[in-house]
């Protein structure tokens, strides 16, 4: 049977990235800190670059490799090795995957300590090829209580859910972090965390504690920014908050990118 | 040409609607009460019913039939006959049509009297058949200071963006209420409006104002079908609220659904 | 520590369903005819009925309930269980909880017998009140070629993804079907079923068997419904189809919905 | 009245981009080359830098800058502008704007010749800064019917709704290139355009031309690549398209990144 992919092409353009996305699929997520595992359905973008020589990719190559490792926890570095097995697998000198899905902390309320999950999003992200790089990408909610609203308001203060967002550029060689700490760390950022499970007591404590620490958007950023900045072993990283403003139907944000030389 | 879907037939089942959806195109959206028009572009879903002795409806009428109306506002109740004659058109006795678009207002901040425009959400729909119905639906965001937070702490209080629904079903001879007013009776049922242009003024305003006027996500339902249920010549309501809580991940809802008898 | 939500009311509406909605959460999800069990993640939404005498739900209830059950499979009837046991510990007398989620099974490609999963969309759905009802809700990826395109083409045949949807009625004594074989019975109303790894022998089969085998968007529907009605135990459905038509930018839909009597 | 944002600061950081997104609002869409203009609502994000000497930007002038251009139309050129004399507006030495629409052409069928509106999604960027540039993106559907299987099956060949679209950098000062001809290129990548409103005449010509013009997903990237590459006056482009498989429940992307030297 005929193989059209496989012809000899002179093309002009070699492809920086061909696969697929769009594409859900069951994956074992590891935290590499703290090796705990969890049963994610993550999205999946997996692609590979292709010289001027190829006529087209083995996209079949992509869901096999992928049924292939059921049952084999992923961590990051994992996810990175993954990659490069693929790529090699469909003869690539670089490759472009990632892997998006929803992870679960056991929160305790602040007073009353009951205890039920919080989701956040986490995405795993590696690059082969001559730039050879790893990302831990996380989305998690908080707090934000406006300063001005309350210094210039006789009472009370605008608040409300903020959607703070981290990638984390690692070498392929970098230990991963710890999923739970940075999301600990984006979450000290903003006037409070969130919680899935709040009693009256609790709900007094985040009330008045996040009243007592008001921040605008840009210094829930460069406050993570400050922590970030300081963690071993990174080569950089993107934070963004968005807030859902509660007196707009529109949301601000701020955003910073670092860079170590 | 041979044209299948002509075809006769003799289906176990009817259609109870075949047609379009996932279609974005342009219409002048009139509120009936003002008679101010606006350009839009509207989300259309079209269908017919379809009976059992025919195989296949003609969907190039549906865009065709869009296309000659190019350039008339469409009120509801021209929406209504629009969607009737279509109906007729396509030999249908029943049909079912809805168009989504975005609508502005321009809206003044309280102190300031700085004007901006405002986005919602409206929705048209019409039922043509045994049962005749066209429905006005509204979504617009609004401010919600929470009761049991602002009685148990010491300071402050959570609030949020809440964002209040509305549909009305009317006779197809009602005549079509105002858009504005039906937005400002839900904004009126929430703590406060939210606005899309606030300076300090109007910012220790809208957060004293909200302080002042806690409101439940039960209570934003319960104030709005207080006021919907006197509104003339409706058939009911559903009204729905979102409170996009501040302290958690997740949402707050409550709904109301009404008939009259 | 006051309970602003239990405060004696007399509001002139009782709220039809009050909760909380935007909340991911893990569920071991269960097929009630195979028992099989997966690890999902669920979007819930969750809402009782509150009097006109009461002010306010007590909405950690909810998440409470969700946790304390964390570990223990769902299938349907449990899920509607879980409801009215909810129901009972917020004194409420109706109920209305859906989640949806990703569920997976593993497909083997029609020639090669190459296995991968395939993912699809599942919804419990459970109402407590005076109706008494739980659903079942799927949706799936399948192949629709256009016997229209074919009869008048001296070559080929427009083809698409189409999307089909079913929602299933049952009584809560009814047990619960098998979504692989409900599933099964929607592709089989399609073109052909898609797979998620197909070698070119595969590709071959499907191209051929969806040509020999062109349906309407409006057979797709007619075809499930001619099997879905046979079915015991249930009390109506409805099926969608939702064409992603390949020579439009807007979707052909068609839909039946059937009670029994 | 105090003015916290304009409070003296000695961050670490400064912020790279803060101020508004999630905002719609109503513009004047005007293409560069033709003159057509299209009132459109537009997705709206609008961020400048802040330095370390600033605790925060004042997010209401975004809103105020926006209003008071109302009823002036906006082509790329006169958004750079736009962007440029906010930044100023808010003392700011870069900005980064971005505005996202619908925009329509009336489109004839290919035999019967009958028109109706085909909708795309049309961006315009602005960078202000050291880096000065300004963007246009598109986003249309197209048909993609595969070369593999064509070639493989002894009838038809699979087909499905392909997604293409470009991001184009152009320099500050370079002439506004025409949407419609960049949409025109795009699409004639493909096997054969979409179309809104189709004869059955019409339908036979577009089943009948794609089968005549198979293409990978790689092809799509590559054939709109070697046109993109002759444009005069663009910095380099971004062009993928993503297939929505029908045979696959995911999709099948390709990319191509060009810079000129």
């Amino acid at each position: 049977m005929i193989d059209i992919q496989s012809t000899a092409a002179t093309h002009r353009f070699a492809i920086e990235s061909v696969g697929i996305t769009g594409l859900r699929y069951p994956m074992l997520a590891e935290d590499g800190a703290s090796g705990e595992v969890q049963p994610v359905v993550a999205d999946w973008k997996m692609g590979v670059g292709l010289p001027e020589t190829s006529r087209g990719t083995h996209m079949s190559r992509f869901i096999a490799g992928l049924e292939a490792r059921q049952g084999q926890p992923f961590d990051l570095t994992k996810f990175h090795a993954f990659a490069e097995t693929l790529a090699g697998e469909l003869a690539a000198t670089n490759a472009d995957f990632t892997a998006q899905f929803t992870w679960f902390r056991l929160v305790k309320a602040p007073v009353t300590g009951l205890a039920a999950r919080l989701e956040c999003q986490v995405g795993f992200g590696a690059k082969i090829g001559a730039t050879q790089e790893k990302t831990l990408s996380l989305s998690v909610a908080a707090k934000a209580l406006c300063p001005c609203s309350k210094a210039i308001a006789d009472r009370g203060a605008h608040n409300q859910r903020s959607d703070i967002s981290l990638t984390l550029r690692l070498s392929p060689e970098a230990p991963v972090p710890s999923i739970n700490k940075l999301l600990a760390l984006l979450e000290s950022s903003a006037s409070s965390p969130v919680y899935p499970l709040l009693k009256r007591e609790d709900e007094k404590f985040v009330t008045e504690a996040a009243y007592d620490n008001p921040v605008f958007v840009e210094d829930i950023v460069r406050q993570a920014a400050d922590k970030l900045v300081d963690l071993p072993n990174t080569l950089g990283f993107t934070v963004e908050a968005i807030n859902r403003e509660s007196i707009h139907a529109h949301d601000a944000y701020a955003r910073i990118t670092y860079k170590h030389a």
